[in-house]
């Protein structure tokens, strides 16, 4: 178990108050934070060689103590994540303790017991986070890139393919596969908008903040912060120890990527339904039936709509610890750490799993066009028509068609081939109908519609119609490649940092 | 990582319609139950035992292949949790098609093949999360009772330690800390009402519902479901598969359970403060401040409240995972399991954590006295003195009380110590106050008021007078025993049932 | 508005220690509880009768002064819920403040002045939430034992409607209308079990327990609650008070609920999409497409998907209120009532909205016939007719059955109507099918199968069979009255105490 | 009741394909918009004439109607919200309905029949909504800017206002009450960013997306985007109907501000205990106690922490409703209204509350700074002293100091009033501490601790020091002025674009 891993010894000295108890061990692991630590000790080593630095420049600490300081981070930067145990008759409380132990086994009280100098576990923990949030956005971002993109392609290679659009589940309007993607597609862009905006104000560094009020010896935070890749420093020291908003806020842009995730999981759930059957899900995607073999269950998707649901509820959780907490830091902040970590697995493997089940999808184009076909969706492009070709108000026009179409459909067939004394008919029943055009007129238009001709004078800026899918494709390609290069140069510069930190570390 | 320890292969027949794809990798983990199956493995077992006994029973398996069959069961029941790959080239899906693969490697297939007959996954899953849900109730309850139990400990021996009582967290009336104490284990007496509620709902077997309407093949659902210790049957065999209302209700309790906790936990972070220094917790359950030697920090308890938002987060999110979802088994309720391990650890070790809490606690006796009696708590008795022994109406009374108290907080002192002539003023600024009573005679009240006075009064039901202290710890005590006697009698039922079918497997 | 009806003014001694200040008119309505408080007026009204009674009973208000309270109380109770403002200059703070300065007002403060002995605020609004909660539980177990009888009624009348049952959405198995149909009136009986547990908790009395921690004057507590048609009293103080877990429980209640009737929505929604035209709904409970003359949106449904996603938030908000919160009454606890009175709305509406959709329904008999027919859902089917007549082992027979499922399907044709030479082939792909049956043997049975045969021989208890269907519907009735016999001898013992109460208001 | 003045009649003509049956009465309510849309009928006005500008603009509609229907909308819109009911017999279903049919009863048919040309009640909704969300969080930035402003004067105020900062609601640190301020204006300024960033996702046009595919009549989106003062529009026609993550992203946002002002409530209420002290409400934020005449109860903080909770429940809610939901509009997002009018009040009035707090607080300097000199915590300071002046390592430095502190304690002083003697024997307790410094040195860096002097050295970047308050006031001074300006732009500019707009429906 990962909490033998990590846990280890630091000198009696740290526990001055305490005497010797030992904690309960029922309720060690309700204490601790071993588990979620495991995800930031690379950070904390990191972060540590940043503050030693910081110290060195200031003078607040020797070179030489620096030196063997920086010299014992290495070493455990080189064993990877799993540390030794310092001590297992006195088991560190968290990781950060852990590895101060470490460094002053390795470099020697002397030396190692002045990395703690002007920080503290509260300015460090937010810190980890801050630094292991921003990467797990980065890495989000790239990945939403990545489905946006297959999104955009698709929708070129289905930019012709015709299926009915649906509001309440209801067959619309005539419309195009490519709409349907493209508008997932945008979801996603605006995704990535409040990830990168949360970007923004997680890239900011506490380090030097102390317990909650700061310290009386010289640092240099803003120092800090540039070795570490932040773009500027949370600058009190109460708000930098204390607040979590800024994880909130990134949970809370998950859980709305989710939930947009999860609408494009509904939608092709219920299209792999025998009853629809317009797309299949990739075998490899799909799981048999244990007791019915003749059926694929679209367990991808499904799973996707029940991890929005449990990022919904992380994010309810978080707010709960939050909420009507006292200022400065309290214990309840390490529970919000599983939550985040967790919130950045679900969201990165969502949008992989979403992206491999698109990429195996079959389009049964053939199916979509038929069922398109016998929908009878032309309803509200014949009011169109004799809006403006017959200059008729729309809401005649719309009461006139809507009475073709209940005529048709009482007769069991299509608003397209009703003969002209079904129109007739119709129009009879239908008050006002006669003033609006004459029935030839009328079969005229009704019989000359179809889903093509519906596409085709679809014009409106947005629509589904064909023209603006190939404006919107060509748009969305633009965006996707120009948003990849703004997050290229984004982890960049924390990577040349980070080199440069590396560099430093050695060199100094 | 538990991942590989329990996935393990099925013969390729499992997978009848999926071609030999095998899963992208990336989104293997995504899919995979194998963390949560983990818990329900012996469950697994155990109830494929009882449906095999059935079968045989009901003649649908002859008994060679039966004896075969749980002989196999018997072999993995012994080797613990921790089941072999069965074949690592192809892994189960679940811990329910690796039971299955592992009886036919060493049953064989024409006595192992015989084992799934009249049952499905969907059955299955549901049946071995209620197993271990009833189970997790059970121990849950029981720890229920320790901590109350120790609260009622508690209360005796605090059953004169008077202290404030608090409203809006402001001193409201002269109390007792063990009514404190007696309000929190009043609480946890009903947790243990909604939990055996649940219990009620839970104990009932889905096993033989099919994957979700039913078999051709003649079994008998009562007789696997006492095998089981169960109380009956989930009827429908829709409703058996599909619904986990009984999981929400379930995680519905312990969020109740640990808000109940978190108020506790609250009362005590406060009177922990320097401020209050009404209790003080055991070292070993508090920390030590990394910068501040002199702080000592009460994280178990900050835990605890963190920990209630977490459940209550994780209550959220398994409503979201059933709302709206299509009847029937959907791969979503996968998704269910972890958040319901997750309430049982949560639940258990918070009372756990609780009870070290209070076992290890300092009450600062003295100081809870001292704080009380600076307080000034008598103006609600001076106001009922009055109703009482002058017959003035409540409301009259209640506004001369506040007018000497306010009299008496204005003059740096308190009601008791006001002199005749303070009296006469605090009368005179307030209107009426005069007709009221003399002078003389509201001194006398005043003055003879009083903590220990004021609880001697204090006679109503249910107060916080000395005497029903008394009464109540004495009520406590034999509610908890009668609670305890029926847990016991509860749980023995299902052990004596596991007992009773272990030996059927053996002998049968 | 509400607040302006109910907000009045009371003499300037309530607010003793206050001075002259006005709220600032900004927060006022912040800070008002007035909208929710209207809910309650009439229970704050009762609830005062029988305070006062029972201090006449005790001695601790004298007869002369009861009768003009009970008189004043008479008055008030008579003018309903629009009480008017006492003091246009003073507005009361909350609805227990109204009551007593109208009643000031109307019998003088020698009498009025002592209806608020013994009690305070804090007792009185528990009470009134109780009193509410309790009236609310009786109505909405009440709807819904009408919507269930509903379900009972239709599943009789589709007691041999052919349909597919479905898993993940996928077609899974033939079955029964009504087998849907029970299965939700099932879910729907454990949610009256829910509630009646509930109710337990919820019908005991606070009144008495004071502000926290008692009182010194002579009552009789468990005679109010008795007055009141309780089965009891909250015996401590601090938890009568303070706790609000009988309405987060009821949340809890309300919101599983909620989630059954939104998975009946659910598969309502799906099947009346054109793909599935299983069911559509009354005009009047759907609404018409503004652009789209030929739709018909299933509102009530989707609403209904909606209104469960509200009630969950609800329970989170209460949830989020009381964690954490000190013990003892604060005013945060203000808060939960508007959400409480909510989720009785909600609860009581959609039981009605759901009753009402179904009633209205109209089932394509044939379509969901001929879906079935045509979807080769006798897989299982034929699988365990190997098992039961030829002893295949199922897992074997599974194979098979898949073998020539997947065979059919590539086909385009379906199992039953495979020819003898198609069943050598596909018995040929599948290894070892040959050793199971010849392939006269399997056309035999295959040939033979179909959805009457299925369900005739589906005979597993709570299956979707024909005989279980009636089993199942007996029992349901017989259940249905049972419980409705409980809930009118429930709701009569309030209503008996109740009008008992009101006869000796009058007659004291 | 709102609803009978909002609903109205419409032409049967719009429920063509219903028939005349009218919804059943018990559901109406439950289906009725009409509550909500009360907030969104002057939007709606708004929109209908920048619509019909549009359709006068592209040649849709002809001058004269054009003419005829911004005359109708005139008229509607000086009649402020209270629309008249259009037809008794026949309610509009929702608000656009019933402006519609308003305009067609003043402007008759030929020309008001074609305001709803080329568009529909699904973009109608999602621009009613956009343009409300965006005044929305203008009108709360400007609350949020005041309420940070008289933190920062609060705070200028108070720079010298020591007080002992807390870390687990334990005295951490000596500090300042305007770094408390600062922190919480900090918390508010991201909270700006927030909503800010919100706002650019915000104000984007849906108008014209049509029901979800678009429309093959001539539009303009841009320029009708243009004339509601959007900053473009939401292009693809399904994401633009179908989605509300914007609404979903803005109560996050507002959520997450609202757990920021839950932390200062929660400060203040602990800080207003009797026990503590600090702080005292003005009369008019609190509440006197109906038993109690001696007490005050925080009130309005209370209140802000469960409104805080209230928020993240309908944050849950919100995304419930939107999780799993299929594409295009559904009903279910009719609910999501309600809730984002709540997220605004909640918020704006919060806003309003802490405001009123904050301006009518006592703070008890004096005893701020008597329990601050009472408490010792100059622990860290002194281990940071000799860090600096005597080169220890901090951890050892750390060690001595707790040493010191701890021996205090036990004697029952402080560390500042040890003797030299005091400092020698608790120096031999502490194992390596005679090394450090000999008693002399320690005893005089001891005695020269104190909190002014602790707050002159502190002078880290962000730090509780005398200096860094002044330079952060400044800074925050700055950061206000700046915001406000770029508000005041941006709502500017909404309201220039919506003045011309008014001109042009006029003059056109």
């Amino acid at each position: 178990m990962l909490y033998i891993t990590i846990r280890g010894g630091v000198t009696a000295m740290y526990r001055s108050r305490m005497g010797g108890g030992r904690p309960d061990p029922s309720v060690l692991g309700y204490l601790s934070s071993a588990g979620a630590d495991s995800e930031i000790i690379a950070y904390d080593i990191v972060g540590s060689q940043a503050h030693v630095l910081m110290l060195l420049k200031t003078g607040a600490v020797p070179r030489r103590a620096a030196r063997r300081i920086l010299d014992a981070l290495q070493e455990l930067k080189s064993s990877g994540g799993s540390l030794p145990a310092a001590d297992a008759d006195d088991p560190a409380e968290d990781v950060h303790e852990l590895v101060e132990s470490l460094v002053v086994k390795r470099a020697g009280m002397d030396a190692g017991g002045r990395m703690h100098t002007a920080r503290s576990r509260n300015d460090q923990v937010s810190l980890d986070t801050r630094m292991k949030v921003r990467d797990d956005i980065n890495a989000m971002c790239g990945h939403l890139l990545d489905a946006a993109d297959l999104m955009v392609s698709l929708a070129h290679e289905h930019r012709r393919t015709v299926m009915p659009l649906y509001t309440h589940l209801q067959q619309a309007q005539v419309g195009l596969f490519s709409h349907w993607l493209l508008a997932h597609a945008d979801a996603l862009f605006r995704d990535y908008g409040r990830l990168s905006d949360a970007y923004a104000r997680v890239n900011k560094s506490p380090l030097g903040a102390g317990p909650v009020g700061g310290t009386s010896i010289r640092i240099d935070r803003d120092y800090a912060a540039r070795l570490l890749g932040f773009d500027g420093i949370v600058e009190n020291s109460l708000d930098a120890t204390g607040t979590r908003d800024f994880a909130v806020e990134y949970m809370a842009a998950v859980s709305i990527m989710m939930s947009n995730l999860s609408r494009l999981a509904e939608d092709l759930v219920v299209w792999s339904t025998s009853e629809f059957s317009f797309v299949e899900l990739a075998d490899d995607l799909a799981s048999p039936s244990s007791a019915m073999p003749q059926k694929k269950n679209p367990d991808v998707l499904e799973i996707t709509r029940a991890k929005a649901a449990e990022a919904a509820g992380s994010l309810s959780a978080i707010l709960g610890m939050v909420t009507g907490l006292a200022s400065g830091y309290g214990r309840d902040l390490q529970q919000t750490k599983p939550l985040v970590w967790s919130a950045s697995r679900t969201g990165i493997s969502a949008l992989l799993a979403v992206r491999s089940a698109l990429r195996g999808i079959r389009v049964d184009v053939a199916r979509m066009r038929r069922v398109t076909d016998a929908s009878d969706l032309v309803a509200l492009d014949l009011a169109e028509r004799l809006v403006t070709e017959r200059d008729v108000p729309f809401r005649v026009a719309h009461g006139v068609a809507a009475g073709l179409a209940q005529y048709a459909r009482v007769a069991g067939t299509s608003v397209r081939k009703l003969s002209i004394q079904d129109v007739r008919n119709a129009a009879q029943q239908q008050k006002g109908a006669g003033q609006v055009a004459d029935a030839e007129t009328l079969h005229g238009i009704a019989s000359s519609l179809g889903a093509v001709a519906s596409l085709r004078s679809r014009a409106s800026k947005g629509s589904s119609g064909y023209a603006e899918q190939r404006r919107m494709i060509a748009g969305r390609r633009r965006l996707a490649a120009k948003l990849r290069a703004k997050l290229g140069a984004r982890t960049e510069r924390v990577e040349d940092a980070l080199a440069l930190l590396e560099g430093e570390a050695r060199s100094a």
